[in-house]
Formats: C-alpha cells, sequence, structure tokens
C-alpha cells in the first residue's frame, strides 16, 4: 500500500463484529465465527498484517471449498489429570481451544502442568492469540502447531515441514505478559505472499526455488519452491519437534499428510496443535513474574530495549486509543463481505 | 590432537569407574561419583569431546574451590499430581534427577504429562544424557537448563543470556530414540574453548569480543568476550525463554546472578534446570513411535539423510566395538587424578 491509499479506522468490537457477519455469512456456526473474528480482529489491532484481515480470503475459499467445516462442534476428552484431548472434527483450532481453556488452565492450576492436544484441526492464524490469555491468568505457556509442506528440512531437497511456528507467554509483575511467536522457518508464510503482492525481494537465506536453489524473489518461493528453516540445523530440528509434538503427539497430520486436491481453493493447513500450560505459583517459582520482571529489566540494561510483543502492545495501545486503521478500499470489501456469497 | 598422538582404547565400564574414582577422590560422594563418571563417560563414548574427559579439571577445579557441594543429598517435593521439585542443595544436577527419575516418570504415566523444577543445582555436561532415558522408556522429555552469562541478547552489547542448550527426546519404533541437544547460542562454550585450545578460527556470526566487535578468534571471545544467539532474534527469544523455565520457574539463579568470585577456580553455573516428560500413549497420539518412524522416514526421503543424535549412535556402538579411544596422555593424566588430589 502507498501513503496516498485513503485510510478509514474502526474500532475493534465494530471489526470483531464485521468479520463475525463475514464468517457467518460464509458458512461457519455463529460461535466459530465469534472464535475466528475475535483472533482476526486482535491480529489486525496488534499491527500483524499477515495474520489479520489479509487471512479473510483465505479462510472464506477454503470454507466454500468443503475443505473445513465452519460448523464442526469440538469434542473436549478428559483423559488423566493432566492430559485433555480435544477433537476438532475437522473444524478449526480455535474453537476448540476455547472449549477446552477452562478445562486446560484449572488441570494446570490442580496438577501444576497441563497439556491440551488438539487434532483434526485447522490453524490459519497467528499463535500469539492461543498462548497470551494463559499469561494474563498468571500461567506460563507454551504452544507448536504445524502446517503445510513448504520448509526444506536441513541438508534436504525439497518441503515436508510447515513453517511451524512456537509461541511462549509468561506473566510479568509490571506489564502485559511476555509473549513471543516465532515460525521455525526463515520467514512466515504470509510475509513471502505479502512481499510477492507488494513486489519486494527478500533477504538471503529465507527461501529456494522449485530446483532447490536460493532465491531472493518470493514469487519463485510460493511458485514451487520452499522456504528454509531459520538458523541452519538448529531450527530444523525444532520444525521437526513441532511436527512430532502438534502431530504426532495429538493425533493429527503431518504437514505434508493432507491431501486438499479434490478441494479447489483450499488453504487452511488440517494438521494438529500441541499447548502445555504451568502453573508458577507451585514450587519455588512461586514469585515467577516479579523474576520475569528483572530479566526483562537486565535485558534491557544488556541493550536489548524491544521486548518480544512490545510492538503488538504499542499498536494495541494506539489503536485503542484512535482506533484500527485500515485502507478504506479493504474496508469496503469486506463491508461487502459481510453481505454474504457474492 | 594430531593424527600422530598414541591413542590407547578404553572400555565404557573401565572409564566410568575411572571417572568415579576420580570424582571421589576430590570430595563426591559415592553416588554422585557415579552419576557424574557414568554421564562423562556417556559423551566420552558417543564422541562429544566437549563434553567428555575434556570436562574434568573443570569439575575437580570448581569442587576445591568450595563452590559447588560434591556431598550434597538432593531434597524430592511431591508439590502436585504432575508437579516435581528438586532442592540440589547446591550439589549437581545430574544426581538431582537420578534421585526425581522414578517419580516424574511414575506421574508422567498417570497425568499424561509431568514438570520437574530443578534448582540450586550445577550443570556442567551434555544435556541430551537427561533426556534419552525417558525416550527409551517410551516418553517424549523435553529439558531446557541455563548456565551463566556469556551470550549478548539480540541488539544487546554485552552478556546476559548463558548458552541455554534446549534438549528433546522422542521414542522411535525402529530404532533408537530421536534426540537433539541444541545450545540457543551460536555455538556451545565448550566448542569455543577446544577452537582456543586448538588454534582453531570460529565462523562469522559466532561471536565478539570485549568490546562488542565481531570477531572469529576464540581466545577473544573468551577473554571477555561473548557469544551470539544462534538465528538473530528469534535464537535470542529462545534463550530468554530458558532462562525464564530453568531458572524463574523452578526458583534457581539467572545465568547472570550467581557471583563465584569468593571461590577461584569455580567453574560449574549455578542455575537450575527445567523437564517436561510427556505420555504419548495417552490420546489419539498412542502410536506415537510409529508416526516418529514415519516422519524420519520422509525427512531422510526428502535429503535429510543424518538425523539428530545419529552420530552420537554411531561413535557409541564403534565405541562398543572397539572400546573408546582417548591420547594416551589423557589417559596417563586420569589415571594419576583417580590417586586423588596431587
Amino acid at each position: 500500500m502507498t501513503a496516498n491509499t485513503p485510510q478509514e479506522t474502526i474500532g475493534f468490537a465494530e471489526l470483531s463484529e464485521l468479520l463475525a457477519a463475514i464468517f457467518q455469512g460464509h458458512g461457519t456456526s455463529a460461535e466459530v465465527a465469534r472464535c475466528l473474528a475475535h483472533n482476526c480482529a486482535s491480529a489486525q489491532r496488534d499491527g500483524s498484517d499477515s495474520h489479520g484481515v489479509f487471512r479473510i480470503p483465505g479462510y472464506l475459499s477454503s470454507l466454500a471449498s468443503g475443505w473445513v467445516d465452519g460448523q464442526a462442534v469440538p469434542l473436549v476428552e478428559d483423559l488423566a489429570p493432566a492430559f485433555v484431548a480435544v477433537d476438532a472434527r475437522g473444524g478449526f483450532a480455535q474453537p476448540a481451544l476455547a472449549t477446552a481453556r477452562p478445562l486446560v488452565e484449572a488441570k494446570a492450576r490442580s496438577a501444576g502442568i497441563a497439556l491440551l492436544a488438539i487434532r483434526n484441526s485447522h490453524h490459519f492464524a497467528a499463535l500469539w492469540p492461543d498462548v497470551e490469555p494463559f499469561a494474563e491468568q498468571g500461567l506460563v505457556a507454551l504452544s507448536f502447531v504445524n502446517s503445510m509442506a513448504c520448509v526444506v528440512p536441513h541438508g534436504g531437497h525439497h518441503a515436508l515441514f510447515g513453517t511451524n511456528p512456537i509461541a511462549f507467554a509468561a506473566p510479568r509483575a509490571n506489564g502485559q505478559p511476555l509473549v513471543f511467536d516465532l515460525a521455525t522457518s526463515a520467514i512466515a508464510n504470509g510475509d513471502v505472499q505479502i512481499a510477492a503482492r507488494e513486489g519486494h525481494l527478500l533477504p538471503e537465506g529465507y527461501g529456494v526455488d522449485r530446483q532447490g536453489q536460493p532465491t531472493r524473489d518470493p514469487k519463485a518461493i510460493l511458485d514451487g519452491g520452499a522456504l528454509l528453516p531459520f538458523g541452519g540445523y538448529k531450527g530444523s530440528a525444532l520444525s521437526m519437534m513441532v511436527e512430532l509434538l502438534a502431530a504426532a503427539l495429538t493425533g493429527g497430520h503431518f504437514s505434508f499428510e493432507f491431501d486438499w486436491s479434490a478441494h479447489p481453493g483450499a488453504q487452511t493447513p488440517w494438521t494438529g496443535q500441541l499447548l502445555i500450560v504451568i502453573d508458577p505459583s507451585l514450587g519455588a517459582g512461586r514469585n515467577f513474574a516479579e523474576r520475569c520482571e528483572q530479566l526483562i529489566g537486565r535485558m534491557h540494561d544488556a541493550g536489548q530495549t524491544r521486548q518480544p510483543g512490545d510492538r503488538r502492545y504499542r499498536q494495541r495501545a494506539e489503536a485503542e486509543r484512535q482506533g484500527i486503521r485500515l485502507p478504506a478500499h479493504e474496508l469496503e470489501k469486506l463491508r461487502r463481505l459481510a453481505g454474504g456469497p457474492a
């Protein structure tokens, strides 16, 4: 977008309602619409261009293709004192997490740690919104989600892993939770799509073309090429771990396993997701939020002035004061979509 | 070492006994000696030059300084259905883990997941020996340990984090566990020490000198300089997470907190360690080891022919056939040390 594109502002609640109307008008249940709209509006509010309204066409295309079930009602399984599983039944991961969240939180508090294994689920969103709410309740949360084959394992020649993000959230004594959400690929797929749309070249070491040769062209990466893991063999090992935790352990699909060819337009990966939630108030770490604050203070003193999540919170505060800025034509398009399928 | 250095071979059991005699002769209890000797001999057997007998002088120097308590008896606290803490009481982390291991394993099986928080502990060894045994029992294990300030946070100018490794182990259906152990620094401290000793330059991007300027000289890194995290801001975020999990959550020290200046010769970091152990046989991931095997098969097909841990297992198998090869003068030195302090 250029500086001359006319902009409009919209409040968070209004954007959420608009997106919910779009989802519900394109085949989801009211509950699924509410979940996805809140997630997507949150990402837009927090300045995540790659996971905000930019994703709406992908959601709608997947829903229209019949690939994902927008009406699915997740089935929660209480399997052990610290182990919860959810069969998302071919629907989105976010409603599955929302349904299981109270049980997982209760188990984390009673057992000290709890695991949530989501399977048969589609995750097409940022991962930080899944962990941040636990940290707001004083808990520590980790999540892993696999996606679709677009990352070459270290030393390999074709894509196998997804971008496979890891997200972490921890409470702070004097501030909003410390939260990071990092793709184990050198770059997130959404950012490659944005670079392709805007015509930017990428830095070296981010991807390969369809012949497996290094390229800086985002279109060559998207056109049969693949991404590279971040940090060489170490990022590749972490991406492998995400496949094992998010898919093998949950009973979901690996990033390379699902076949959406019978559903033209499908874009949402049909995989699994793992969450680990810890109550730090047990044991000797009971002053955890204070300790987190101390670490952040020392990181600042050591010269790392921007902490993970800071940019999101700054954008969020600005959006809360002034509304969420969107190009007028984007907002107009969303309003048209809220009228239902064209 | 050069190709001309005379070599000797020694069996694993004999090396373990020799090292145990050294430890016990230098002030540890028999139980601590057994634990550390098994760990150190395992690393040597598996070809880990930086965590094998190379570490013995550091162990003995720390013991002699009074910095670490080689007689400490760990105190295990059973805090919740899935939460175990251990106060290592100023001793080594390995005996603390060994003492708590049966309880943690039992909790992982009954609750589905369990956490072990070790604090007030010294970890001076490789991390993979701590997780591999869980995977041999069909469990998935993750561990995090912080160390001592030698890594600059991303964008910062002085060291704050430790090398802060993350280790992961998962059972395979048709092979030894899949295990990785990766420092979140661009290089492990032990490898910098070895490069300094052997006079090698390091690759670009591994460290800075005491002025915070990039350097390839391992001696400049060790002489008041610092390491860089692997993979830029992502590795730095993971290293921060390790500080929070291994220290803040357990009640241990951050890597920058302990002060060993009153103990000249101290080398072992006085921090904490976290383990997370999961039973994949609950829920829909019950065929986990088969699924792990499938993923490895596909990684191989994609061109990643060497999996994490492969080199260690190959070296282990060779050592089991032919004994562990060591320079004759190293072995002679160890035998002298087994006679007690000089």
